[in-house]
C-alpha cells in the first residue's frame, strides 16, 4: 500500500467503533456481531466517465454513491470501506478534490491501495444487516406489488443512494435490487431469481427513460398489505416513491394488456 | 455486476459455512463471530506484469498470492475474496485459464465485478482473526529477534504466502509485515510504527538481493525467549526462516559494526 498518499488525502480520526484497526497495516480490523454485506465496484475512465466530463470531486461523491447502492439493495447499513485508485500520475490538485468529493459522505475508509497505472477507482463497501434479513433478489412473491424509487432516466452525475429508506424496507419488503443497468434489465435479475414474472403500468414509471440506467435508484417488491406503511416510510425519508406493477407467475416482463415488454438495458462489453 | 461471466468463469459451490450468500446478489453477506481482517490489491498490466511475459493460471494464481500474503502478515485466516477484472474484451480462453490459477487457491469467491478497460486485477481479501490477536506493524519490543523467511531477491511468479505458519505465529510473534516493496523498506515500516530501530547482519539474510521486492515473504520480530518455539513451527509447517537481527531502540537500521544501512526499495510511482 502507498500508505503516504493515503494517509495524506484520505485518512481521517475513525468515529466508528466497528473499526478496531484502520488503514495503514497489512489489513485493516473490524468486528460486529451483525452479518456483513460486501460488495466492490469499479469506475474505469473511458468506460464508466470522462475525465473532462465530471470534475474530481463528483467523482469521488459517485465512486462511494454506486457502492453505497449495492448495500441499499440489500437493506444494509455502511459500515467503512476500502479504496484501490489506480491514477497514471500523482496530481496533488486532483487528489485533494477526488478526496473531498468521497470523504464527504463520512464513512470510514480502512483500507486500499494506490498504483499507477490508467485511471481506475475500485471500491469495497462493507455494510452489516441484522441476522437472518436482507433484501435478497430471490425474495420476491406472486401478487408483491413492485415500486421504484427517484425518477428514472435522469443518470444524475451524484446520485442518491437509498440507505436509510431500505434499511427500514428491511421489515416492509421481500426482494430489491438498485437500478444501474436499466429498470427492466434490473427488475429481470429479482424476477429470474425469484422464478417469477412482472406487469407493469408503463404510465405509473417515473421519469421518461426507465432503461438508460445509472440511475442508482430502488426497485423492489412487497406484499400488497405493507403499502400504507411503505408509503409512509417513503414520506418520512422524503423518498420519491411510486408502484408500478406486480408480480406474477409468468416468467418475464408483461404489460396490463398482456404485450411483453422488450428487456433492454446497459452492456458491460460492447 | 456482470453475473453471466463470474457466473460461468469463477463461481463454485461454497464449502463455507461462514459465507451465507456467495456471488450473484447485490452484496455477498458473510457471518463470523470474530475480528474481521481485510485487505485490497490491484495489479495493473504494464505496472505490475506484462501479459506476454505471464500466463494467464500465473497471474490468477499470483493475484490471489499477493492478497493472501496481507492475511499473513496479520496472521489472519482467509475466509473469502472479492474480484473486480477490467478486461478490454472478453477472451473465454483467458478467463478460463486465469480462473484455474485464481481458484486453485480453494478460498471462496463471494462477489465483485467485471468491467471493459485496460487489464486491471483487484482483489479484496476478507479473513478473520480470533478477538485482540493482530501481528500490527507497531507491535515490535526492543530485544525483539527479527526473522524473514524464503529465500530473498527470487520475486517468484507463484509467491508463496506463509499463511498457515503466520497463523500459528499469533502467540508467538509481536509484529508482522510481508516483503512486497523490499526487505529495508518493509523492515522500516514496523519499526516506524513501533517507534524503534533494528541492527542486522546482513551475511544472514537468505538471498542476495533483498531490496528488490515482490517476494511476498514475512519479515517478523518475536521475544528471543519463543526462538525455539519458532524454529520447531517453522520445521513442521516446511518455512525455511532466518534469524536476521535485532530491534534496538535507535531509529533507523544498522549493521554490527554501527554503520547505516541505507533503506532502499520497489517505489509505486515513477
Amino acid at each position: 500500500m502507498e500508505f503516504d498518499l493515503i494517509q495524506k488525502y484520505f485518512m481521517r480520526p475513525s468515529k466508528n467503533h466497528k473499526v478496531i484497526l484502520g488503514n495503514g497495516d497489512d489489513c485493516a480490523l473490524i468486528h460486529t456481531d451483525k452479518v456483513l454485506a460486501v460488495s466492490a465496484d469499479t469506475l474505469v475512465e473511458g468506460t464508466h466517465f470522462l475525465e473532462n466530463k465530471i470534475t474530481p470531486a463528483d467523482l469521488g461523491y459517485r465512486a462511494l454513491a454506486v457502492n453505497l447502492s449495492d448495500l441499499a439493495a440489500m437493506g444494509a447499513k455502511p459500515v467503512a470501506f476500502l479504496l484501490s485508485l489506480t491514477l497514471p500520475k500523482i496530481n496533488e490538485l486532483w487528489l485533494a478534490e477526488f478526496s473531498k468529493g468521497l470523504l464527504s459522505w463520512n464513512i470510514d475508509l480502512i483500507g486500499g491501495n494506490t498504483t499507477q497505472g490508467p485511471l481506475t477507482i475500485n471500491i469495497t463497501i462493507i455494510g452489516e444487516l441484522p441476522s437472518g434479513k436482507a433484501l435478497k433478489r430471490g425474495a420476491a412473491k406472486i401478487n408483491d406489488h413492485i415500486y421504484v424509487t427517484g425518477i428514472l432516466g435522469l443518470a444524475p452525475v451524484r446520485p442518491t443512494p437509498r440507505v436509510e429508506f431500505s434499511q427500514s424496507l428491511l421489515d416492509l419488503a421481500h426482494a430489491a435490487i438498485d437500478i444501474s443497468d436499466g429498470l427492466t434489465q434490473d427488475l429481470t435479475h429479482i424476477l429470474t431469481a425469484s422464478h417469477l414474472g412482472a406487469e407493469l403500468e408503463l404510465s405509473k414509471i417515473p421519469g421518461t427513460d426507465f432503461n438508460r440506467g445509472e440511475d442508482y435508484e430502488l426497485c423492489f417488491t412487497a406484499p400488497p398489505c405493507n403499502e400504507e406503511k411503505i408509503r409512509k416510510l417513503a414520506e418520512q425519508t422524503l423518498t420519491p416513491l411510486a408502484k408500478i406493477g406486480k408480480v406474477i407467475s409468468k416468467p418475464g416482463i408483461w404489460d396490463k394488456a398482456g404485450y411483453a415488454i422488450t428487456v433492454q438495458g446497459y452492456q458491460h462489453f460492447s
